[in-house]
């Protein structure tokens, strides 16, 4: 049986793996703005294993639950759930941001080439 | 009054549903990368009519707990609720990702048409 | 001790203000995608205003809630700090939407100016 205290630790946990990948991927998106799209995915797949690490965590207790334990939620760990929830939808729209840079730079390119 | 285990089925439901909404948006991102804009737009306006009915789904827990009624928050409900958030804003955000490929792909074309 | 009713308070609060910095970030995009830049980044200013003072609400209830207190969860409470979280991340990724956009822009025309 998991105590509120148990819950929040989980809580913790998934905001601190969280919040490193989140950092990842702001550098990452930094990093494709300046071109640097080779570095810019590097620190997505980094972001991806403390994504993985967090939900790893959350899954456990959401099955522990749906398997009919009682737990009790706490502010902490909704607030984990949160974090993870926005950093992996963030996740799922770098790589977007990136593939645009990308073209966006190549046209830059090739009008400086071309003189214009 | 609702036991903890139907707020659960509301919570996997919102998860089912926002889930779906979220497959239709990646799927509109790729359609626009790949220049295919009226199939992307038509991929979100499916992602919008799950997010409906999931945002239903919600707004009927919500009033009820704010008429009164005694609600036991379970990680399965917040799960659901975090899930359909956010999707709720990748949705608004899917438009201007399409925008900005349309853009990109006019700019390469006219680029292409010039030779450079 | 906050009461279930105080907690509910607090989501409704929460749930305004990031609402409107929500509003404020939606309408940045808008005037970005029409090229009026600055004018985007002074709503991305104003969002951000509304987005400390619904951060200052949560932070306080977590650190209530670390130090021992006891809290009952509400979906009110919870669909707070959804609302928040993900505008916090929505206002992370409007400034590379701008910086794009602005990219883009200056693109055109460079396109415009050679009568491409």
């Amino acid at each position: 049986m998991a105590t509120k205290n148990d819950i929040s630790m989980v809580g913790f946990a998934i905001v601190a793996y969280a919040g490193d990948a989140k950092s990842d991927l702001i550098e990452a998106l930094n990093q494709a703005r300046e071109g640097n799209f080779a570095k810019a995915r590097e620190l997505v797949e980094s972001a991806n294993k403390n994504i993985i690490e967090a939900h790893n965590e959350q899954t456990s207790l959401l099955t522990q639950e749906a398997g009919g334990a009682e737990m009790d939620v706490t502010f902490i760990m909704v607030h984990g759930q949160d974090t993870l929830m926005t950093t992996m939808m963030f996740k799922d729209q770098v790589e977007y941001f990136i593939n645009e840079y990308e073209r966006i730079a190549k046209i830059e390119e090739r009008l400086d080439k071309a003189g214009l």
